[in-house]
């Protein structure tokens, strides 16, 4: 060590791993200067969550908007590359986490991704002036990408997710726990999109749980944060499942098939 | 592809990815044969993770325990490597997703494993008779490793998350929610500890959620994925607030302190 | 910090990060007491690996064989789960590593961990007496386990990569660069596997690269490390060539093949 | 499934896997069109590495190059967070792999992709007209980030990897290997960082290793695929140092020192 660095102290050390998530002393651990023991049998996972990501508590109604965005979006099968990697990552002979955390890995900017940037598309429309900008604000978007976040699916011609998760968000409008704002933002964007189509485009599960995340303010990052924390109870269980198959290194379709060989024809 | 593989067709590779867990078509997507909108806004999410892992639904008691469960295990802090690899991964430019991966691939073993190995100890000890077992089990497990898990805490004199959790745990027991067999059996082993020394060896988190998952019938291996999920809600909020630090590939300590370098003295 | 825990200084937080794999200073990065100058342009990359991992040099015959062993498990194409891995992975919106790393995690204990088993098993019959001991150490791993590390293969009759390998390291025996004692192991336990059967079992690439790892000295778990390495290069080599394929969230199989739903029948 | 997928067949399913890297059949191992035996023993690993990712194969002098970078980013000691992962994941009971996997993880844009970023800023210096073009290009990317990828270092005044690799480069100019336009466009944006600074900025490993990448032709991806591959290295050399300490569950720093607690004062 030489003079430029000055001369650190064991006080730098433990402020280099400053938090305000979790304090511990013997005997003692607290989050956000809550004991744990006040939390465990009296506040319910969701807003135990909430309270450890965010520093503040959920008004129950928060809470119960959050659960339903958790509850959407555990699982759409192992067509989902995530889903796919966790099923045979656990036939390799590593650990149930080990095979989470090769699936969670996945969860990237386009696997795992929307929701995070539908939550930025509703903020920006509502920065824009709300629904009568969203024309204007997706034209925007889609000159960037051909993938409009959140809304249209492969497979669902109207996600059955949708409707429930917004019947909700509209409830909790109406009970005064979120403004709507984002909520209106997103409905303007889907009229937007079906203008001039024989068939809607409608939000799909990143979209309808977007609202939600915007609605209660979280910033988008942890739309995608929370969006991990939700799929991988799907992850675990699809890993479970398989890992009760009795195979080992599963690989992606059956042994008896050869991958083709050569460039695409 | 030549005879000895037989011929495959589509539907075996259909079959390839058969699964319990989630069945989807257009306009569908059912968990375990509900359909989702029938359990968004209607179940709370442990009942769903539950529901998603194990196929059926618990009673409203055994969710409150898995959620007793859920929420004592979410965080200790940076002390702890997974947090540390969070808060660090969170800084290098890469997906709160892969962050959150690199952390949860760190509970293995020894750093998520204890409460697996806990399941197992106290299944050991009541499949040998219960209480009366405990000693002679104990004395098994020491002779292979010097850990026992689920007891005694390097930091906690007794960890404060034991005492809520098993009080739950019996409060379950006199509503008929649970057996209490595995409680019995965990009570036990705390006693063959004590025995001779000065001070009680208490259970610790992963003790006391173990009695948990064994009076619910978990398998060993779900009590690590339970945990991983409740775990993953502390490193997003460690890797959340880091990546707000403004610290760009955050080491292990201030970088005016270099590491020692040679062989240990 | 209460006084249990003693007085730490940053002197023990800097011994705590000891080392001596590299050292550094302003103007200085050592590896193993070599000035990384002194390597750049003047070593190849396998004996620098080699130097890094373990403290001393090898000799040319050496990392002419090491080399040897790397070359040969670089891939063997999309079957493997690692390399499904890889290329479902590269199409998610994740980084190159992320991927790569998604697709090293599992390689584990059995995907790849075949090599280190191996060099186990050798060890094991050497420390026997070697060749004599071949069929009775196998009878002993039999009964542990149906699958007998390093011999046979689902899909190849005789691994292509078995014979040059294994001609390397006769060539290495003649030319004194190593012992030959656990190549002789390796085909004293071909001849006990053979016996009796219609068809030899002859040993696979996990087979003759623990053979190499074994001559070389390294223990067991760094047969997995350079396994890890060699087939870090086939990982990357597809996660590239997905990356180019224009996919999105690639799954397992065609979009149009739904998994099956339901309990195998 | 229903007629808007079309009707799947086992060759579309093979397709959906094709790949121009490796082909199997039994008794086959082929590489680019090359069978493997044709590579063990006979060519080098980085040569090797090469051919997988690109497809072609590289002159003497062009692997020569390859193989200076490959071994000069080898490892920078525990600071890196990457390493710091790599030794914490070590000591929590999961496999090597997972290990590496977690450390190869971090090595996202800040930590792993200035050299993949200064491949594309090279790349603009040669677009725009070369040497001259330098201070206006380094002006344009000075607007958009506080950081030039591969120039200047936190640690080093001048970083000992850059003046060998550099050299290398030149001597493979003057042999005809590589035409030498981004060797100069580096060295012209050496220069125009060096005006009116009292010191120089000079090229650290990211960047000189960016030359080599850039001169070779790889795409800037494959810059950091290729670091990926070097810095393994020292990723397993410091997982396999650490899991020989017999510490458990190592966080970042001595457990007698606990991070603070609260918000940055």
């Amino acid at each position: 060590m030489t003079e430029r660095y000055g001369e650190p102290s064991v006080g730098d050390v433990a402020d280099w791993w400053r938090t305000s998530v979790t304090r511990i002393a013997p005997g003692v651990v607290e989050h956000r200067g809550v004991p744990v023991q006040d939390l465990i049998g009296h506040t319910d996972l969701v807003s135990a969550a909430w309270l450890l990501v965010r520093g503040d508590r959920p008004t129950p109604g928060q809470a119960r908007l959050l659960e339903a965005a958790l509850v959407g979006s555990m699982d759409h099968g192992p067509q989902a590359p995530s889903i796919a990697v966790a099923r045979m990552a656990a036939t390799c002979g590593i650990g149930i986490n080990n095979a989470m955390a090769s699936a969670v890995n996945t969860l990237g900017d386009s696997h795992g991704g929307a929701g995070e940037q539908c939550v930025e598309l509703l903020a920006e429309v509502v920065a824009a002036g709300g629904a009568p900008a969203a024309r204007e604000v997706v034209a925007a978007w889609r000159e960037r990408s051909p993938y409009l976040p959140g809304f249209g699916h492969r497979f669902h011609p109207r996600d059955p997710r949708r409707d429930p998760l917004l019947a909700l968000v509209a409830r909790a409008c109406d009970a005064g726990d979120v403004a709507g704002e984002h909520l209106a933002a997103a409905l303007a964007v889907e009229d937007a999109l079906a203008e001039g189509r024989p068939r809607p485009v409608p939000m799909n599960i990143d979209g309808a749980t977007a609202v939600i995340y915007a609605e209660l303010g979280f910033p988008p990052p942890l739309a995608r944060g929370f969006f991990v924390l939700s799929r991988s109870i799907g992850i675990l269980a699809h890993a479970w499942e398989e890992s009760g198959s009795g195979r080992r290194n599963k690989g992606p379709m059956p042994p008896s098939i050869l991958p083709s060989y050569g460039d695409r024809p």
